[in-house]
C-alpha cells in the first residue's frame, strides 16, 4: 500500500506513471514544461472545454474505499469529455487541476489514477498537463480538448422548427442511481465493486445499471462524430442537467420552442424489487414511483441530445454500440417546452435540472 | 450594490457581461456551448496551461473589499498567462472555473469580473467558456491558451553548459508584498486602493512596488515572444515558486547544472522606513533583513528566468518595457545548483521555494 508522498515532485511522477503524456499527434509537448504544446491537423480545428468536480457538491468521498477514487477517476474526464462528444469532436487530451489532502496521496491517489487511466485509454486521451496543490477537500478542475473537422462541430444553435428530437440512451438512470449511492451499504455490496471481497450479493439488472451510470458514466464521443461526419444533427447538447433544462438550453440557444411526446421518452426502469439493504426504503420507492419525472428532471446522464431535419431522420440507425436511439419530439416555432402526455393533452414542461444558485 | 444572482443563468450572463467573447481571430466560437472551438492560424500551434487559485491557500478573502476581489481576478489570470510568456506564446483566450458563495455573487463578483476584465485586456485575451457553481469558499482554475511559431516555443529542457543565466525584474518583491497584505490596515491605506476613500497616506515607493507585485503582477508576455521570435533562449521558466526551486527545474530537465553570482540577483529593495501601521514592525523588518533570501527563495514573481547562448547574450536588451534583465550566473556542466558570496566562495543553494507537500 502507498504512502503518501513527501513533495509536490513525487506527487507529479505518481501522475505523471500512471497517466502518461506522450507527445504525438495533437499532444506536441506533455507534462512537465509550463504549457503543453498542441498542434491540430491540417483541416481540423479545436474543442475545448472544462469542468469543476468538488468534495461534498459533486460526489461524496469515501476515504477508505479504493471503488470510490477509482469512480471518481474515471467519472472526472468522462463528464467533461461528454462535452467533446456533444460537439461532434473527437477527444484527444487533458489537462488536470488536483487539489487534495496529503493523507490521499497514497492508496486513494492510485485508485482515483487507476479510474482515470481508464477512462483516458477508453476515450482515446493523455495527459497534457495540469496543477496540484494541498487542500483538505478534494477539488478537481478536467479541461478537455478534441479535435473537430472545421466548420463540422455541432452547436446548440442550430435547432429549426420541424427538426426530429432525439436522444440517446435512458434517461433517469444517473439520479436513480445517486439515491443508490446515497445508501453506501448498498454501493459496496454491487458488483460494480472492482476488488472483490468474499461473498457478493447480486444486484438485480435495473438497479446495477442505475449505478453504473451515476458511478462510470459513458460520454457518446463515436455517435457524436458520426452525426458531425455525415452533417446529420442541426444541434447538439449532453444532458448533464436533465432534459428539461438541457432542451431548454438548445432552445434558447436556436430561438425555437419544443414539444416532447411523454411516452415516446425513453424513461429509466426501476425495479420494483426490496431493497433490505437501504436504510430508507421508503425514499427510493417515492422515486422508483416516478420513472418520467426522473427521466424529465434527473441529471448527469450524459446522453446525446440532438435535433434532425425530419428528410434526414432515415438514416438515424436504432441503436449506436448498443445504446438505443429514440425520437421524443419536435421542435416547434412557438417559443417554450411543451410536454404531451397521452389521453391528458399538453402541457408546459418547467425547467427543473439542476442549478446550485437557484433559490429552492 | 448588485444584489446575488437567482440562477446559475444569472451568474453567466454577469460574467459574459464584463468578459466579452467575441468569435475571431483564434476563438471561433466562445462562451455559452458545450466547448469554445479553437483554430490556431496556419504555421502556428497552441500552448496551454492551468493554474488553481484556492481561497485560505492562494489567498485571503476579504469578502467586504472591493479592492481584494479586484486583485484576485487580475492576479488569477496574469498567473496562468505567466506560463504563455514562459513558453514565449502569444495569450490569446481562457477558461475560467469559478467556485463562490451566493452572497459573492453581487459586489464581490462584479470587482472580481473588474479586474479579470483589465488583465484580459492588458494581455490581450478574451475568455473562450469555463463552469460555475456554489461552494462556500472561492475556488478558481483558470485555463490559458495561446499561440506560438510552430517549433519556436521555449522549453525547460534547452539549457547548455556554458548558457548564461538571465532574469527579468526585482526578485522577492511578491513575498515582501505578501508579508505586507498579511498586515491588512496597510493595504487599506496604500495608494493601490482603486476607490478612493478621503485621505490617503502615501507610503515609500519600495513598499508601493511590493504590494503592486503581490497584487497585480505582469507576465511578461512581450520579453517572452521577442525570445522565441529571435530563437535567443534555450530554455525558459517562469519564477512562480522561488528562483531556487525555479532554476532548479530548468536544470533537472536540461540534465546541468548552475553557478549563480549573489552579488548579480537583483533583489528585491527593502526600505528601513518604520510602518507605523504594522502591526508586527518586527516581523517585517526580520524579513526586511534578508532581500537576498527573498529573492533567492520567495515565490510568485512570475518574472522570465532564462538561459542564453553566451554568443547571443549580447543581443539582450538591458531593459524590455521598462523592466531590468540581469545576467545572474552561468549553466555548468556539473549538476546541482551552487551560489557564490563574493569573498566567501561557494555553498550549494538548497531549493526552499513553494511546496505545499513538502513535510516542515
Amino acid at each position: 500500500m502507498k504512502t503518501p508522498v513527501k513533495s509536490e515532485r513525487e506527487l507529479i511522477s505518481r501522475i505523471e506513471k500512471r497517466l502518461p503524456s506522450p507527445a504525438g499527434g495533437l499532444l506536441r509537448l506533455g507534462i512537465g514544461d509550463d504549457c503543453a504544446v498542441l498542434r491540430a491537423r491540417p483541416g481540423r480545428e479545436l474543442v475545448v472545454s472544462c469542468d469543476f468536480l468538488i468534495e461534498a457538491r459533486h460526489f461524496l468521498l469515501d476515504a477508505h474505499s479504493a471503488d470510490s477514487a477509482d469512480s471518481i477517476g474515471w467519472k472526472s474526464l468522462a463528464r467533461a469529455t461528454s462535452d467533446i462528444a456533444a460537439m461532434g469532436g473527437e477527444a484527444k487530451c487533458f489537462l488536470l487541476s488536483l487539489a487534495l489532502p496529503k493523507r490521499l496521496t497514497g492508496r486513494w491517489l492510485d485508485a482515483f489514477l487507476g479510474g482515470m487511466a481508464r477512462a483516458a485509454r477508453s476515450f482515446g486521451m493523455v495527459v497534457a498537463g495540469g496543477d496540484t496543490t494541498l487542500h483538505e477537500k478534494v477539488i478537481l478542475n478536467i479541461t478537455v480538448l478534441g479535435e473537430v473537422k472545421i466548420g463540422r462541430s455541432i452547436r446548440r444553435s442550430g435547432a429549426r422548427p420541424g427538426d426530429l428530437i432525439c436522444v440517446t440512451g435512458r434517461l433517469g438512470e444517473a439520479q436513480l442511481g445517486l439515491d443508490l449511492v446515497r445508501e453506501r451499504k448498498l454501493l459496496r455490496k454491487s458488483n460494480l465493486l472492482r476488488e472483490k471481497r468474499g461473498k457478493q450479493r447480486k444486484l438485480c439488472h435495473g438497479w446495477e445499471a442505475a449505478l453504473r451510470k451515476h458511478l462510470y458514466p459513458e460520454p457518446r464521443l463515436a455517435l457524436g462524430q458520426w452525426l458531425a461526419e455525415n452533417r446529420l444533427a442541426t444541434a447538439m447538447i449532453d444532458t448533464s442537467d436533465g432534459l428539461s433544462s438541457d432542451l431548454g438550453n438548445i432552445c434558447e440557444a436556436s430561438g425555437v420552442g419544443a414539444r416532447l411526446f411523454a411516452e415516446k421518452i425513453p424513461a429509466v426502469a426501476v425495479p420494483s424489487m426490496d431493497l433490505a439493504t437501504a436504510k430508507n426504503p421508503r425514499k427510493l420507492a417515492l422515486r422508483g414511483n416516478a420513472p418520467l419525472d426522473l427521466a424529465v428532471h434527473g441529471g448527469e446522464d450524459y446522453e446525446l441530445l440532438f435535433t434532425v431535419p425530419r428528410s434526414k431522420a432515415g438514416r438515424l440507425p436504432a441503436r449506436s454500440r448498443g445504446v438505443p436511439l429514440t425520437i421524443i419530439g419536435e421542435i416547434t416555432r412557438k417559443k417554450g417546452v411543451i410536454i404531451i402526455h397521452r389521453g391528458k393533452g399538453p402541457s408546459p414542461l418547467i425547467s427543473q435540472g439542476w442549478d446550485p444558485f437557484r433559490s429552492r
